[in-house]
């Protein structure tokens, strides 16, 4: 591995506080929160999360654990 | 990994004896019961146990251990 | 993790001997058998299984090694 | 775990050399074809391979490499 | 394992810095982003990513992670 | 596991070099192409790679990554 290289990981977790977008795999959902934490597995503890269902917002979710397993992508919200 | 992070993991076993919703990948069912164990897996022991589909409340199903690979999302029942 | 807590896969582990229903992922159809043995993927090994679609009795199968990352719940048949 | 429990990939290793039949997750075919080895994952390695559609014999497909988390049971030919 | 043998991951890392297109599976839709970094799971960190869907370019999203397990291909834009 | 067994693994190992089919989960879609090399998840590395769709040729390919957990089969082109 290019020892130079920061990893995928390391992205998500420069993200801890900020907002981030989750989107789920085969699902129209995404998940948009405030990333309390990651661990390596990308499972994710979000805060004041919300649902988008395509470009809507959804239900209010509060707090929620979300298997990395099922996660697609994560993005910050800009 | 920033070491003052608390883990995903972490925040599912502080909910340990206390009722959670868990969400299961593409499916409209959730599963509501209270939590016995979880290990670093997101394998999941829950006792009291009941399926709900959409808001309305389905079968008991009493003691159920749930693989953590299936679930995609984990919330505490409030 | 709190020392106290009995894992997910203890409470299998001891299911073992006894009959258990098995709900795979995505399907409508379940396996009911006699747990032979369990590991810590949660591979079950069966005997004298069948099948429950719905709730109607199905196909015979005997022994079945049934690969864990593809079952939804493990459940006592009480 | 119980010290006198045969995990069930044992059992899947004393199928070696017999015919056996291989359900895929979310498929309605199955293959069927003697058992030249296994590994942990239970990746399978298949030979004299045909698909079963339903219970119709299907296509020959001669030598075969499973991937084992696509796998959902494991029978023997009876 | 033969060792003269250069293995996909490292094909994979050879790609850092140039733009890369990943496959979904069960997706009809595809990224199209320039390599940041990728890790043994091929987890892998993307910029400049815009999706493709068919041969449309799709939306722009900028910075994303993606969840290796969901991968289906990466390949070289040529 | 019987010492005398050659892993599913090292079956495709001895495909380096030459030409394979790769059965992908649930699609209709395979690929053909010459086997680069392969890790022990097998993630697989092809060239000279095109697709199948049923047993029409499809779009060339060229260098693709594949990962292993989406592949359902691997097969010599015989």
């Amino acid at each position: 591995m290019p020892t130079s290289m920061v990893l995928p990981i390391k992205k998500v977790f420069s993200l801890v506080d900020s907002r981030i977008t989750v989107e789920i795999k085969d699902e129209d959902r995404r998940f948009q929160g405030r990333l309390i934490s990651v661990d390596e597995y990308l499972n994710i503890h979000l805060d004041e999360t919300f649902e988008l269902v395509g470009n809507e917002r959804g239900r209010n979710l509060g707090t929620v654990v979300i298997r990395g397993n099922n996660i697609l992508t994560i993005s910050p919200v800009v």
